[in-house]
């Protein structure tokens, strides 16, 4: 019952501070004989790395994945996976302010009110830096889906910064990949980037809105009534930092549509059954349908900004605080690899759990 | 690891389908000693029963609770307790369509595809009626809460009916239970009632937003990185049938907010801390700073409708269906006691989390 | 993380207490598509009801079960299945001394240094009428893993009774249905019967060791390093009320024996490697070799005794006690199937979790 | 449900192999303000390393533990602790026969069965190197218990090596650190000495007995029916390597006595019961008595023998094999200081547990 653990089968436990010698994962029951190396990992790593562009923070962290355990010959063998990253720089600095106050919209008031002890070295456990273990992870969860469910292809792209959303129909696949926004929508990646340029400039920051979506993910998968698939993906995403809200298919709009509107109708297509529409985000009664996972959620801006903000100190003071240093106008950027991680890695479980269950065997229809 | 569980140390697990002998809820980790009774397991009860109004389904469920076990002399023994309650409506009918048709918006085709069977009696396992089970345990948690934090308060209320919402401005906390809608907001429920009369009438249904709100409860409950309040709140939330999305706080809206709008700052009050706003709903890092927990969630329209929508049967030929019996027009209604009930469920869990590795002391401020 | 809970995969949780309304077993996870009915459950429950023969308490229990769900026409839906059995004789009645007094070798004294309560009727949660929830549970068990691994056997039997053992010469399978004791040595089963008929009389009792055996469990279902098949047996069967003492293959007396005398060699046979010996109990590193799984466990004698005892009352004060009534001269005869149950519940338990992370491929030799 | 980890909510997850580049301990759970560092956890590491004396294995391993997460400036913060140690000698080197054979009594053909992978590399993950993690998760235990229950004592030692018992009057405390076999028996040991080096000259091994003993541990710590903290503790030991028998208190031999012997009367002491005795080690109904706790285990001979043995390789042919290398002639005393561990880590798991439960509060006497 680790609080720091999530899945149930495919059971992740990530560790470490963001200024302490290294972080990682410690990934349980990943199954036997897939291919996997430090390269493969790696390369999702780099995807959510800081300093990839003028948005994003420019402090160099090389986020280097060692592999400890759990893969021999180019293989995972069944037991566990150690996935280490080194955090390069932890040289004792000035904390200043921050080693006393308690920074504004950060977790530095609970975690003191808790614990009665914190690591105030950039934000020590509750730091964005934990998502790189996440992310770690996720690499591996992808290898593993392909030998189970080799159509699934998960996505995670950026739909909304600040209250500028994208226009639906200008979405174009190819162009995720091709700005710094992993936004489908070309005109709206040109706009936003004035926009956060304007922001930095300013010691402001934004919030955002990812949207994750997993395609080729079989029917069936999920359970009632707690480990729901929707269940365990509001879970997977409201534990990343920052993240305020998650939504599957329509989401917090549900609400507006009547039953009429909102019935997906079957149809018999040829491999099975088809839906006129996704409202469900492709999940019903918590089992998936078949249609595309749909995953919505919104990162609050990030808090460490240059404007002032009133604030208290350990010992009961009132005072004022300023964030120093190169932050993220918009950590939901780097939110995306992340969010495609965690739909990894629940998507793997519950494959898992689904064959432990049931087999290969499933109701057929037609 | 039980799918139908949720809680680390307060553990529940719902059993029962709408249509077998009984539904309920097995309850592990009660502390001992907590006065109870089948009537203050019964009050919360009839406020989720159905025919309380007309914008209610007319069938008639006494939702009678028994405790069969862990409560002796009126009190908790500390051992499992079993809340049972009996379905008195079993008989055999004719249930027609829905054993070969897939119900549109409901699980009858994911529970078939997963399973490879389907207790097609009004939803089996998928049905609402699974919640009573969860109102039966939210209300024992209730009582669990007050020995340990007994500031502590609970309250549901909607906030949007389709398209409609209320006022913030004419939130009233004494409005909420006077209206069949549990809503602060007095006109809003005048204006509802027209409109769901219509929807009614015309066979349709309609989605909903509930809020949830837990005021006292002290700083420092909740944990990193995956075990956290919010996470926990979230999955809570969107186990629930229908839901479509979970927010804390700001929620979606975050998205929109700059992190100098967003930063509640920090001041020092009479009892301790106090911050200029609530836009973290509650909890920062996953853990709670004493202010009121906020937690909001979409449910969508009732799928049961009278209008016919497209489908197919078991053996993949394509059809129609239309749902006849007695509905409601907006399950989401009936989802305000489910959420206040496993809101007192996980913030029961997370007191006896957070007693349980770090006692009573804890981190003071001032 | 119930603690009333076993089984990872296959999750029980059993409830109630001797003198309560009922008692049962809440089981989540059971594969589809099992047939089961309540007289395939009330067949296993039937063996270890008390009073069927002079050697175990008179007190008469129907111990009657009911599926009060997850069951649909004859057939396990995949949704959790409560088995309950309610207890007839629950009248109000003279307690007597129990009530304040702590019966030595009872759980009494540690309930109440627990709880501060304690239900005082019969044991309430420490009675071991809880194990017939754990044969319920177990009868399904049973059923499900003819689904998966049809050639499973399970048998118990005692080997010893207080310091008379069976002689491994006169070992028969079919003796075991024959005689009171469920043990395959005839000649020790009639001097038993002698032995036991004077402990009644006496008002004394006696321990026991019981011997579980699964024979046809394929290889390679089990887990380094904690899920261990043999550390969830030993888990599963120190968990009987009652057992001071778990044993695989050669157990305690895997001490006494050298490196070369302990070895198993390993063979070629027709269908896979076959094994000069089974030292090993059928389980290598936690995992299973396909060898018959050898598990053995000792029941401590009875506590309730007709010889007076020292003991104190709540209030601290020396006293002694008797304990009248009809009891079990020795509870082991009616832990037999009951470690059968728990043999049954983790060996499919571990079949599921080996199917989840592995699927249905595995190492082949030859 | 990792099936690497142990504990509920003290939670230790293992990782790693024997020649791979590291191996630990993710431990989750810990309260925090435990005073540690790494020379405390060292202590415990350096009684089990291999090389102390020519009973045990002669490889060096320097088994140096580094602290990476979860500790800031001496002191834990209550996020997870990882504890890790670093394979110093991992070149490839000539791993012979046992790339392709099966090494009888090894775990070696079952890992081929189940995963279809094997790393052949001492043991991997098999190997009893895992148990150096269980050691310094065990270290970070004992001081945590000292904030909470600061009396508690836990003792390891031998009482018995192949047929060779201790004499329980020779029973002396002060001895237990003063021989290189942790035996409170001086003649014993010294007899020992002679019938080891006989075996490990004739490259044979034995078998051994270890009892952890746990004095001041607080009453009514424990839980039922399966949560017991027999239970807990009986699954911690057999998921020790080599182990096969885990007794409490009396043990198997518990099936010998009559309940009148058995019976630990009880009395009325200066600071609470007593008991006549302690045939039930510690535990009554899965709850402390706050007696000693007494835990025995058996450890067959290690497999690794000099004597030619028969077994099949992975292609099915049948060969012999013969372990060459340096080996521990007895295991057992190894397994001394991984038995505490075990034991620590139960005791602070339970000490948590209780207190999330119940809190301060518990039933007095007198």
């Amino acid at each position: 019952m680790s609080m720091n653990s999530f899945g149930h089968l495919f059971r992740v436990t990530t560790w470490g501070e963001s200024h302490g010698p290294a972080l990682g994962a410690t990934v349980d029951g990943c199954p036997p004989g897939v291919a996997i190396d430090e390269q493969m990992i790696q390369h999702w790593l780099d995807r959510r790395k800081p300093g990839q562009n003028k948005f994003t923070t420019q402090r160099r962290e090389p986020d280097q994945v060692k592999i400890l355990s759990g893969v021999f010959e180019g293989q995972t063998t069944g037991t566990p996976v150690q996935l280490m990253i080194e955090n390069t720089d932890q040289r004792s600095k000035d904390y200043g302010d921050i080693i006393d106050k308690f920074r504004p919209g950060h977790a530095d008031i609970t975690y003191w009110q808790k614990y009665g002890i914190r690591d105030y070295r950039g934000g020590g456990r509750s730091s964005a830096r934990e998502t790189a273990a996440r992310v770690a992870a996720g690499g591996l969860a992808r290898e593993a889906i392909k030998q189970i469910a080799p159509n699934v292809q998960i996505t995670g792209y950026m739909t909304q910064i600040g209250p500028h959303k994208i226009e639906r129909e200008r979405f174009d696949w190819s162009q995720i990949e091709q700005n710094p926004f992993w936004t489908p929508d070309a005109q709206a990646a040109k706009e936003w980037a004035i926009i956060l340029d304007d922001l930095r400039k300013s010691g402001n920051s934004v919030g955002a809105v990812i949207e994750v979506v997993a395609r080729g993910v079989p029917a069936g998968i999920g359970a009632p009534v707690y480990g729901k698939l929707d269940t365990d993906l509001a879970a997977a995403m409201m534990s990343i930092n920052a993240v305020k809200g998650v939504e599957i298919g329509e989401g917090m709009a549900a609400a507006e549509l009547t039953g009429v509107a909102n019935a997906d109708e079957i149809f018999m297509g040829q491999n099975g059954p088809q839906f006129s529409s996704n409202h469900a985000g492709g999940i019903l009664g918590g089992i998936s349908t078949g249609q595309d996972l749909v995953v919505r959620f919104a990162v609050k801006p990030t808090s460490s900004i240059l404007t002032t903000r009133k604030t208290i100190t350990k010992s009961g003071e009132e005072t004022e605080i300023i964030t120093k240093g190169r932050h993220d106008p918009c950590v939901g950027i780097r939110a995306v690899p992340v969010g495609e991680a965690m739909m990894a890695c629940v998507i793997l479980d519950h494959l898992l759990l689904h064959r432990g269950q049931i087999g290969e065997n499933r109701g057929r229809i037609g």
